[in-house]
Formats: C-alpha cells, structure tokens, sequence
C-alpha cells in the first residue's frame, strides 16, 4: 500500500487540482484581453511580475500596475481581439511554483481599420501560488510568426533551429 | 487528517473526473460538426436545451431535436470545417451541474466554392449531469470576428468593452 | 463506502495523473515542431511506431528513427511553424494503452519565402505506456484542409460524410 495512504493520495489530487487551476489562470488571462478588461489582467499577475512581450511594446516593466496601464493602451488599439490558448504544459518545481509553458494563436482587429494583425506565439511563465490563488510571477512572449504588425515592432524570437 | 477521510478525497478526484469529462463533451461537439455527424451533435445536448447561435442561423429554438435539424441544415453549407476549442474554463455550480467558456475558433470551406469562412468565438454554456453523462443544457454563441460570412449574418456580441 | 478504499481512489487519480501525461505527450510533439528538434520529435514514439502522415509525405514508415530523419527533412522546408493542438480527447483501453484524439491548426513559413502554409486538421493517435513514460505507438493524421500546400500534396481524408 506504499503510496496509497490518505496524505499521499492527497498530495496527488492536490498535484492535479493546481494544475487544474494554473490552466484557469492562463485561460482567464485569455479572456480578460479579449473583453478589454486592464483591472482583470492585472489581476492575473503577481504584484512584483515580471514581464517581457518584447520590445515592440516597450521596455519590460516589473509589476501589475504596469500590467493594467500596459494592457489598457495595447487593448485600445483593436476593436476586437481573440486569443486562443493551446498545448498548455505545466511543471511543477514545488507545490507553490511552476513553469508554465503555451502557445497562443492570437486575433486582432485594429480599432482604425485595416487588416486583421495575427500572432503565433508562445507564453513562457513561471505561475506561483498565492493567498488569492495562482498568479502569474514571470511571463515571456517568444513568437513563431506575425502577420501584419507594424514592421518596427520587435519580439523575443522562439529559438528556432 | 481534515479532509482527507476516504469521503472527502472521493469528491474531489470526482470534480477532477467531472471536470475532463465536461472538457470532453465539448471536444465531442466539436468532432461532430467536423464529421457533419447531426445525431451526434444531437447527443451532446439534453433533450430540452435552449441553445442562441445568433439572429443569423434564425430564432433560438429548444430542444436536441432542433439541434439535430439545424446541424444538419448548417453544415450541409460546407464541404468542409474545423472547429478549434481552446480555453475551456468550467466553474462547478454543484457536483450536477456547471457553467462552461470556451473559445472556439472555426475554419469553414464553403460547398459551393468562393473564399474561406473563419470565425473567433466563445461559447458560454451551461452543462449538466444527466443518466447519460454530461450534457450541453444551455449554449450561447459570442463572437469578436469572423470573416466572409454573409452580412447578413447577426452575431451574438462578446460584450467587449 | 464501496470503491471508495485508497486502491480505489488510487485507480481514479492514476487515470487523471495518465490523462495529464498523455496531454503532455501530444504537446511535446508540437514544442518539438516549432522548434524544429527532430531528436525530440523521435522521442515521443516508441521505437516501432507506426505513423501515416498520408501520401504527400512518401510512404509510411515504421519506426522512431524514421520520425527522426522525416522530421528532419519536412521541417527544413521551413523558416518557421507553429502547431496549435486543441480538442485531445482520451479513451482508455487498459492502464497503459489508450486512443487520443486531438485537432490541429499549423500554421508554417515556407524558407524559400511565399505565402504561408496553413493546416486544419486531426491527430489519431494510440498512445502506450513505456518505461520512460507515455509514447504515441499509432498516428495519423486526418486533414480537413490546407492552404498553400502544393497542389500534388495527398492527404488522409477525415471521413467527413
């Protein structure tokens, strides 16, 4: 009966619960973008995060205050945006931390027209567990492709072969 | 030990159950269209479902029979579709019955030639436990874009800000 | 308190831990794609695997030393790819074999430049249990559509009726 006690059998639920909730947390950063929601972005993230979306958006910022100024002035670009978050991977370093790894197929319309910009990404996390839940710690962008994104904008590159 | 009697264990390794399972039955819904299998999409709801795809596929109608009919009806307009669900998001209103996100994004090859219909989307449902398994018992489509459906056609909005 | 004895519980948690890895698995795949990692693109077979990717890309081949070298080839048409997995449904033959489901968007930039190459479609995988962990054993790969492939390209239809 080794490992089939209470305590372990606990220690595994728990091990699925968190991974359970660390997709949550991923995912409702998916929809707070796509509804225009800065308060719940920033909310997503830990109060110290660190965040890097590349240079096209500016020098990388520490915080979820930056988070919520950021998020407002790269949301009011586009009159509709939807991001759809696929291979979700989580491992676990302890019970209160983990790297998360995704890959984000992301749609925009520009609020003044013109064509729709896509994005084919992936986020790069480290998710801690907090007294409010998990949040974000550490987020890095790394893209595959764009299409239509203004050709000064610069990414973090995957590190493709 | 709080917690950790056999009991407390059980319904929580049965909310994880519940949980993929719910993920399934959406996924299936999924596979149905892209099969243009109508019974089968049929069988992802309950037999009294309410379910507002937008005023462009007509007036919402009740019941998995109406499912049936205008599965049927709809994608007898393609040769071929894919249908993308990412960001599943469940949130457990009892151990019977749960409120679903997910954000669909659908790629549809017109039957009669001309351009690629793609749509960005969520579905926000309503999902319950029947004798059967889980079941769609409310389903509304909200969409941020889609490209070359017909003007006509009336969406259901996200409720982007 | 019937199958609610720790060999009970452990039975229902393993099928969740499996469930998990196997997701993991086919995520894998995808990273190893995008990174264009032929060696890791192996790994995730077993030595004898079978795999049709249908006849555009030559005959069936048995064999993870075949994923290797094929991966090498296809993915050095490329200057870049991302592979989005979405909809990976999980049946359970026994503890350690199963039959995944999983739909897929790929979207890939030719090196030699030209427009970009998109794919929808489905993965059909029999997954086993090894002493390394969980490998796909079977897979094919079913396709509702592409875009940009070269017209001579041949794929396996997804059955659609």
């Amino acid at each position: 009966m080794t490992g089939m006690d209470a305590t372990s059998l606990a220690a595994r639920i728990e091990r699925l619960e968190s991974r359970a909730a660390i997709q949550d947390l991923l995912h409702r950063y998916c929809y707070c973008c796509d509804l225009n929601d800065p308060d719940g972005l920033a909310a997503c993230f830990t109060d110290d995060c660190f965040v890097d979306y590349g240079p096209g958006v500016g020098p990388a910022r520490r915080g979820s205050e930056a988070r919520r100024e950021e998020g407002a002035r790269d949301l009011a670009m586009f009159s509709a945006t939807s991001h759809h978050l696929s291979n979700v991977v989580v491992e676990f370093d302890d019970v209160d931390r983990a790297r998360a790894k995704s890959t984000v197929y992301a749609w925009h319309r520009p609020a003044d027209g013109g064509p729709q910009w896509r994005l084919w990404a992936q986020y790069h996390d480290v998710v801690v567990r907090t007294p409010d839940g998990w949040r974000i710690a550490e987020r890095r962008l790394l893209v595959a492709g764009s299409e239509n994104f203004p050709e000064s904008w610069g990414w973090l590159p995957l590190g493709r072969r």
